[in-house]
């Protein structure tokens, strides 16, 4: 089949993960008799070295005629680049968050996973561990505080500043609905985490999700409060499944969550809305100190590109096959300088990528 | 000296563990000559028991009469509890965000502590804890989403609910003057904690800390996004000195670096306004579950009263004694079933009191 896909290779080590993602599709491609016509698109710093601005009309038109984005990093080193000097409202940030809200990427899905082969990266206790984890987060992604009217101005004198958290019950519903469907096809449990004991929009968010659940019986729901939900993955990560969260407790806590799996260079991510189309990015940051050093890890980026693979493309033995190249790899003891570890092999960014196009 | 203390008991474990920070303060009245004229106030479940609400006027109105208020935990079990079938506003978490709001508490000081003695509990891998920490979380505690506007409205028929996240200059500049004066007294170092690559409240945030920190040239100063943040206190908690945030960030993050000492039936908290005056809790909540077994840890109570001692009514001596003789207890090797480790003595609630007292 022929498919179309945006590329934006983004700032720091954006490029270089985004190259080896490519060598792997490339390889799918050979193998199942594809062809991926490839359209590159700017945004963030990329984008405001030519125009000026982190995102423009023509990246998204462009976008929207796409099957799916792949994404590299987005940001760049605070101290070096020119961009930071800029308002914060046109910084790169700015371009993510754009690009989000004009393509409707409400459902953002991040698996946090812990591996076997890299268990010892993972930052708590062996007892604690042992259970093994693979939950995912889904996070809301174009509501909320991120989305909300703003402003800074001076009341009496004083400065004030002022953001606004809103959510409507449609907006609840959908992700909502997200979190479930995909729960139906993993362990079928859902955790919804608000702070309904404070927040207006945390009770409205409990009541939908409770609405929406009835239509799932199989499904188990539980409700955490956010300051909880924190703990809890620290101390027993193993309980869950599905976590179903707005867009500023899903941030925090998806970071958190990635983090407790000692494999943040490992985790992908998929931005998705109502339709079939997504924009599918690494968790982690874009590292400008190890850029261009062929140092970083690419699996994050091919991940994703697996995950583009299923949920955009609909192509489900090709994703299984690259997801199963990555275990083969590190199997095979190939590791790059994050995921080090005694008796491995230590590989760059370039070599990683080979070895896992060769095993698809 | 002659104080006037108020104490809320609290519902859960909250009057066992009041009861045993009470005896160790007995001790200290004893040795050091104090008397302390105690007042019961009532607040959370035990309020909405007399009363029908969890906060009335009377305890506001007594508590203002107070030096300080010692306090249990506030909050019930979801399942047995009458008042849980109260409107959210209602309920006992209402009753703790009014009184802080008009005793204007709004200084939440949250230290996490990893004890040497207690480093097994620890939920991290031995070499990140290693290290040790020892931080102080700052977090503001009468603004932002917490005490801004809120509705629940139908607007064209659909549900909608908004809350609001308001900062001015005054509250942000307060707070952060609290922290920089405890960082003088500690290691000298300041993390401030926002989210201002997307919120204006944020922005504006991070700029008043700029500018508090001009009068404090020996604090080091530096910003985190709260993501980021969430990420850190797992992988790198030693880096931390005091932590600065708004109220919704400090909820979350202090419960996560609580979590990430092991201890949290340990870590103490202080609530205070302009004054002296303050409001001291332990960090955990009221585990209705262990409620009148005996169980319950009472060190974050007692601790709690020793930051009551140092900071509301000055007596640095008698909140060393208390500190050394829990630090005493548990060299000597008494636990509650929570730290229990092997080849130490397991105690219950009271005997704990007892021992602690025993060694003021
Ligand atoms: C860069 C930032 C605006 C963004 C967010 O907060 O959503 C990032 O942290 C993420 O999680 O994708
Ligand atoms: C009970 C709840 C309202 C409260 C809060 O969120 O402030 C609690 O979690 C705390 O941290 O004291």
């Amino acid at each position: 089949m022929n498919y179309k896909i945006g590329v934006i290779s983004g700032d720091g080590i954006g490029p270089e993960i985004v190259r080896e993602a490519r060598k792997v599709l490339d390889a799918v491609c050979k193998k199942y008799g594809h062809e991926f016509d490839y359209t590159d698109l700017l945004l963030g710093g990329a984008s405001i070295d030519v125009h000026g601005v982190p995102l423009t009309e023509e990246t998204i038109e462009q976008a929207k005629k796409c099957d799916a984005v792949l994404m590299g990093s987005i940001g760049g080193d605070a101290k070096t680049s020119p961009w930071y000097q800029l308002e914060p409202s046109r910084r790169p940030e700015a371009g993510l968050l754009g690009i989000r809200k004009a393509l409707n990427l409400f459902a953002n899905l991040r698996p946090a996973y812990l591996y076997d082969e890299l268990r010892s990266a993972c930052p708590l206790r062996e007892d604690i561990s042992a259970a093994g984890f693979d939950m995912l987060i889904m996070r809301e992604l174009t509501g909320g505080l991120y989305f909300g009217a703003r402003k800074t101005e001076e009341v009496d004198g004083v400065r004030t500043a002022t953001d606004t958290l809103t959510y409507n019950e449609n907006e609840i519903r959908r992700i909502a609905k997200r979190a479930f469907d995909i729960a139906m096809k993993r362990n079928k449990k859902v955790c919804s985490v608000d702070k309904a004991n404070v927040l207006d929009s945390s009770r409205l968010w409990r009541q939908v999700v409770e609405e929406v659940a009835k239509d799932y019986p199989e499904v188990t729901l539980s409700h955490m409060y956010v300051d909880n939900c924190a703990m809890q993955l620290v101390m027993n990560p193993a309980q869950f499944d599905v976590i179903l969260t707005e867009n500023m407790f899903g941030d925090i806590l998806s970071d958190e969550a990635s983090m407790v799996t000692g494999s943040i260079g490992m985790l992908s991510s998929a931005s998705l809305n109502e339709t079939k189309f997504g924009l599918y990015e690494p968790s982690h940051g874009s590292a400008p100190d190890i850029a261009g050093q062929n140092k970083a890890n690419p699996i994050a980026t091919i991940l994703s590109a697996a995950m583009m693979l299923r949920y955009s493309l609909d192509l489900d033995a090709e994703a299984d096959a690259v997801e199963a190249a990555v275990r083969q790899v590190l199997k095979e003891g190939y590791r790059t300088g994050d995921i080090m570890a005694e008796g491995c092999s230590q590989v760059g960014t370039v070599e990683m990528g080979t070895l896992i196009a060769e095993r698809v």
